[in-house]
């Protein structure tokens, strides 16, 4: 039996209507920028397996650094005991994050990186003895899928059935050149009737909102509000992180550096699940006591895994290389060039980038998760592209390493797309 | 430097007081039952670092093939794309699980496989149009540190600056073999005032709460009550998982099966992170429609990881052979004639197991992470034994591979603790 078919047997796939949507591609091999499915096709990894595997898949230059690490120290708990990848990768962290940013706690993905900067910045207030239960947010912003996550993102398709469980938020828009006064007048009278503990926000552009850009000086602007009044202000970089903006981080373009920030996804470069919640030094000294429960009781059973650590050291080896950062560059001038040629389509609306990520909005109205969308996804696997629109939104997020061939191929298929529907 | 002195400059432990506990022991090799630290000491790893590397560290049967993964298929997205170690994982864990389990979701550790469960459960009534919003949970249970997981926890050291933001919870006394009747009240009057959605619980040892065990016949008149009023009921087999309690699973021990199983820690053999939540047909059948929303809208970037799933996989053809049964029985007997020994000891309050979990209470009062109780610890350490008390609690969940000469160090180390203290 075929895998597409074993596969409907007994697995729930996540985001996925499985009434609508029954049958899966099944991928046998991955290299480089490749995926193999079990038929012999072949796609290109455009948005690199959901913004992970930025230096290509299995690549070896990693993936033996990993086996080493798995032959010598696998897993330890990491309370009471420590070890040289995690340590090493602190201090190689430390010294590319934002100057303010001091510690390092690790949970397992993006949605635990961000419950735990909600719990820092909620218990910092505590332990303070100040009581501050409110969170502001963007409006349409994605932080993740548990309880603590799902409060702060603003998609609603994620939230429906349980909007009615989560923290109280209050949500202001994305700043966009025009609406700086607005949105700090909204702050004000939102921060006058409530305590609010905490701004968590996706700095620059918000992925899962379809790669929504924002206004550098207004996101300063909000923030250096945020600091006037000690709201603590956490910046959720789990899509933004290492490298896709043209700079390390996306908080790097910004004159304000968060307290807190959230990582996953690149972290780890495609190779296993890993998150880190770094903060500045004043967070962790709010939690440092002789009383225990002023301490920070989280605490997931793989923290820290020896071999994601591993995986991440060599992650950041390459990212601070020249070759990368030369590819950075050149698939950036590449992407300004394509936007350039495609902007004046009759089926474009926008185009918009930032460093490495580039999207375009398509002046055909399209449902998020709905047929046409799907069509068009299902055009991109026929043309041998993995590459997933956000309803009318196309956006290309490639790892480093893909070459100027599979770019031309990448929008080329773009550009018949667009002549097609 | 010393890596114990560099772990101090940017590492934020889990479940660490830093100012009470400023140092971490170094751990640089690990193999089998044995870790190593930098300074040449060894420890037996008596709690198979949280109850998870039960075939011991670095083992080279399971390393090689997660090995080979890696360089053929390291991660893709699961949403529209499947592969073949998320397949055969499915099929495996099927086999072994409770008859009435269908389904497999992937997520990334236990506090997210019980996020799935809650969320599971609430969307199952929704979709039924049915609003129900309040769960049941077991006293001083434990399931994990995201807010939904936190909810339906009930030991307050983990949750105090927090509780203010919790889904609503009613907390149920677990069976001790003479409150059945108590309790069964008590859950009649609960769901006459509340709409109540599901009931988590830990089955049969609840770990967190320092290795609590409860009756089987009252767990299963508790399950009985629960399916004649609809409440899905939600095991969190993460810590009982794969073996510990002489079956595969805890539930296994009872009549009643779960609508939904979380898992965690064993399912992927110490090596690295995963999670799955487990489901009945009846469940997912709730989530099939034409409506897209109301599918299942949570995904986590790693879910299914390959190297992940080819871990879990190796683990289950080593859980289910003659060799680990065998031990998981001579495990079982020694640590029986163990508890035999030492039950009669004055500093022995009781003693309890159940498969290879086992636990003895101290007849001295300690705090749960209080100075005697560290000073226990370090007993431990000191005489080469990684071993973690929860409070007056010494427990021993070793890996499956542990020898007849190391479990007997083990034994005689608590024996001179208990001389000593």
């Amino acid at each position: 039996m075929s895998l597409k078919e074993r596969d409907k047997k007994h697995l729930w796939h996540p985001l996925t209507q499985h009434q609508l949507h029954p049958e899966s591609v099944a991928i046998i091999k991955a290299e480089a920028c490749t995926l193999h499915d079990e038929d012999g096709n072949t796609y290109i990894d455009a948005i690199a397996s959901w913004y992970t595997c930025m230096y290509g898949h299995c690549n070896s230059y990693i993936t033996s650094r990993v086996y080493k690490q798995m032959t010598t120290l696998d897993q330890v708990v990491f309370s009471s005991l420590t070890h040289e990848p995690a340590i090493k990768l602190s201090e190689t962290l430390i010294d590319i994050l934002p100057n303010n940013q001091e510690k390092i706690f690790f949970s397992d993905n993006g949605s635990t990186s961000v419950e735990v900067g909600i719990k820092m910045a909620l218990q910092y207030h505590f332990n303070h003895n100040e009581k501050r239960n409110v969170l502001i947010a963007f409006e349409d912003g994605f932080h993740g899928d548990t309880f603590g996550a799902m409060s702060v993102s603003g998609l609603s398709v994620y939230n429906g059935p349980f909007e009615d469980f989560f923290i109280e938020v209050k949500r202001i828009p994305t700043p966009n050149g025009t609406n700086h006064n607005d949105i700090l007048e909204q702050l004000k009278s939102i921060s006058k009737d409530n305590t609010i503990a905490a701004f968590v926000y996706e700095p620059l552009v918000q992925g899962a909102a379809a790669m929504k850009m924002h206004n550098t000086e207004g996101l300063d602007s909000i923030l250096e509000f945020c600091k006037s009044q000690n709201i603590i202000t956490v910046a959720d970089e789990v899509m933004t992180g290492f490298g896709k903006t043209g700079k390390h981080f996306a908080s790097l373009h910004l004159n304000n550096q968060p307290d807190i920030i959230c990582l996953s996804k690149a972290l780890t470069v495609g190779l296993l699940p890993m998150a880190i919640t770094s903060c500045s030094q004043n967070i962790y000294d709010a939690f440092l006591s002789k009383d225990i429960t002023k301490g920070f009781f989280h605490g997931h059973t793989y923290s820290a895994n020896p071999l994601a650590c591993t995986a991440a050291l060599a992650g950041i080896e390459l990212l601070t290389s020249n070759e990368i950062q030369n590819n950075i560059s050149r698939i950036t001038s590449s992407h300004k060039a394509f936007g350039e040629r495609i902007k004046a389509h009759s089926k474009v609306e926008s185009v918009r980038q930032l460093g490495i990520i580039f999207a375009l909005d398509l002046n055909i109205k399209m449902e998020r998760y709905g047929n046409l969308r799907d069509q068009l996804f299902k055009f991109f696997m026929d043309n041998g592209l993995f590459l997933r629109p956000l309803g009318n939104t196309i956006y290309i997020l490639a790892p480093y390493v893909i070459t100027d061939s599979e770019l031309e191929k990448i929008y080329s298929t773009i550009e018949a797309a667009l002549d097609t529907f």
